[in-house]
């Protein structure tokens, strides 16, 4: 572990509005949760459209209701879009959009942080278990 | 809405085996999830030791058994230590490890990010209300 540095008031906008706190941790808690995220790295990955049965292979481990309810509420907050072509049978595409891109970016600091840091959480652990 | 950058390849780290995978998201997860950001932040802003009492006070609207999970969870990752003072009553105090100042430290530009598009996610939530 580096040494951290010296632990400062951190700035969690305490300006903001009850509802509008409680918006962003909303927002917050649902794109780190592991489905939402898994879904919008595989279709980062994918670099374009996917259809529904790619995205269920992609994901993997993902049951199809779950999937159908994690794309529909990442359509709603305008992360991906949705796409029907009205053919025999229906094909439904689904896409990253720019504002879903752009706040996948700003998890990578994040989550590369955690990655580093793996082997602390270990060592915290059978600590613990120690107890 | 800023203009995004073009959408380059985003590097998850795919050299990681599957374990380490399962234990960052799940590291994500739990740090982003409600009740255990605000137990982080409460305990930086505090700048010291806080007793259970006060964190329970402060964090706000938990139950003291999901309180007690939560600080259980973050003391076993290392986020957090727990002294007990034996005295009558026994007093508990909490504290923010260094390496829960980092972690909590990594979440601020995700967190402001988030805070800034929140007028495109309520614009999104709008366009999908009329479909």
């Amino acid at each position: 572990m580096t040494v951290p540095p010296p632990q400062q008031a951190i700035d969690f906008c305490a300006t903001m509005t009850d509802e509008q706190d409680e918006f962003a941790r909303e927002m917050l808690e649902r794109v780190s949760a592991r489905w939402p995220l898994r879904t919008l790295q595989i279709l980062q990955a994918a670099g374009g459209p996917l259809r529904f049965s790619r995205v269920l292979e992609r994901v993997g481990g993902i049951s199809q209701k779950v999937l159908t309810q994690t794309l529909r509420m990442l359509e709603r907050d305008g992360l991906i879009t949705r796409t029907l072509y009205p053919q025999v049978p229906p094909r439904v595409e689904y896409e990253l959009t720019p504002l879903g891109y752009e706040l996948l970016l700003q998890t990578v600091p994040l989550w590369h942080w955690i990655i580093e840091h793996l082997p602390a959480f270990t060592a915290a652990r059978h600590e613990a278990a120690k107890r």
